[in-house]
């Protein structure tokens, strides 16, 4: 059982709504609030080398990747520290502040706990204007698909790539390019924290079209010299936090963004790498039983 | 050390402001949004008893007391949730569901994650306008103290009283109250979740005034035979979800609220009880070293 499993069982409690977005939305005045909490600990998400400043680091940037993917603005964090050993603390607090901070936003407040595991949860809430809003749905076919950055990176850093180990553990959120994106006026959009692959696949289920891409323009993490490990790195790599959107080709080029078109929204329900189907896996949490 | 030490170390890295009250309060266009999130894990919060609705009932519970302890109206609420076993996720969502529906607000959207230990983090914003909103501040010498429902009764569950347990199991926060009391123009309130004593040593620590408790006022727990331990349990046991709060005279009585007043504001910086200091003990996480 995965959590993408779980997830049914979540939509069938809550309605299907709470599960659309890489954030809840909520109707808020003119516009719209949306908010997303999520949970980090130490066996899964914390690789032995990394400080307690960038633990607190990506907690918070995890948070803001997804504020980001709805092209909002982060308005406030809050940090939930299960702490296994109280010197810890200040450091990881350090952290998300400083991540918090950098995009322009601030941690209000959280709540302790002694927890066996390190565990931190983090909730971020973001504002964004109607028009402004992007969501999962809205691909059409013939819109281009395209990712900001350079996917795999965090998981060849994973693998033993020194040079890309900043890449996973401060990870940069893509607050101001969400934001840019929207203004732009993309058509879909999630960020691709459980890799390339798998997000085309989310953006698969929210929307009736489908997707392919082509192996030759997806942009490859730089030190790994196998070109089919490089690869399986950047559709299948986990910890990334780039966005990938899709966007109709007349608004494209956008200014400001680094981005790089990768394929198009095909009118078949399905996702393809140069014809044919796309390995849906990833990063994925799985549950025995 | 304690979760009290600690909260002053959080403090030096994010500022005062963070830990002043049950909830962060964010200024949001004509008034204030507030924002709470809650750890809980199954070793230190869940007794053994709970049904997984009653463990998802309660997380949700505790972060709408605190939402209820500003006098706030909730807007929204999310619920990460670290799963031991997948088979228990339904009945959480769904006791989480059906308590955040009786508060008038709805779970919309949170985290899934696999954990060794069952934890649960929810989070929850609210609304109240500028005048109607309560902190933690606001006591002055004169205004009386006093306390929604009755004290101490989750603590004898606790400790045996199967009368009590739902009180333990399926908290009731006083969100109504809570609103009630703001309209009725209390001068300051927390909730009482570690117990009346810490509860009112926090108020001390927001407060220039102090306060003095009666213990011929304290209402206690049924069927507890010892009023000795009674009492104790009144003041000093944890997992209560009623409010505590300080009211000019003249406002009183107010209606629509079940509360019994149990002392008064002193000018004096201290805590006591019948004219001695109150042992300033409940509820509290503890960490080694």
């Amino acid at each position: 059982m995965d959590e993408r499993d779980l997830l049914g069982e979540v939509m069938e409690v809550l309605g299907k709504d709470c599960c659309l977005d890489d954030c809840a939305v909520i109707p808020w005045g003119e516009g719209f609030l949306v908010a997303t909490t999520d949970m980090l600990h130490r066996s899964t998400d914390f690789p032995e080398a990394m400080s307690d400043w960038q633990i607190g680091w990506m907690a918070t940037a995890v948070t803001l990747s997804d504020i980001a993917s709805m092209a909002a603005q982060p308005a406030f964090l809050l940090l939930a520290v299960g702490l296994d050993r109280p010197d810890r603390l200040r450091e990881i607090m350090r952290g998300a502040r400083d991540c918090a901070a950098r995009y322009g936003t601030s941690l209000v407040g959280g709540d302790l706990d002694h927890h066996n595991e390190l565990t931190l949860v983090s909730t971020g809430v973001g504002v964004v204007d109607r028009e402004g809003i992007v969501r999962r749905s809205g691909s059409h076919p013939g819109d281009l698909i395209a990712v900001t950055g350079v996917p795999g990176r965090a998981q060849a850093a994973l693998e033993g790539v020194r040079r890309h180990e900043r890449c996973l553990f401060e990870p940069r959120p893509r607050v101001e390019e969400g934001r840019a994106l929207g203004k732009a006026g993309v058509s879909a959009m999630i960020d691709t924290s459980d890799g390339i692959a798998l997000s085309l696949y989310d953006l698969l289920a929210a929307n009736p079209c489908g997707y392919e891409i082509h192996e030759g323009l997806v942009p490859l993490p730089e030190e790994v010299e196998d070109h089919g490990k490089a690869l399986d790195m950047a559709l299948f790599g986990g910890g990334d936090y780039q966005l990938l959107f899709t966007c109709p080709a007349e608004r494209m080029p956008i200014q400001n963004v680094s981005y790089t078109v990768i394929g198009e929204a095909i009118p078949s329900h399905e996702v393809l790498i140069d014809g044919r189907p796309l390995g849906k896996r990833g990063y994925q949490h799985v549950w025995p039983g």
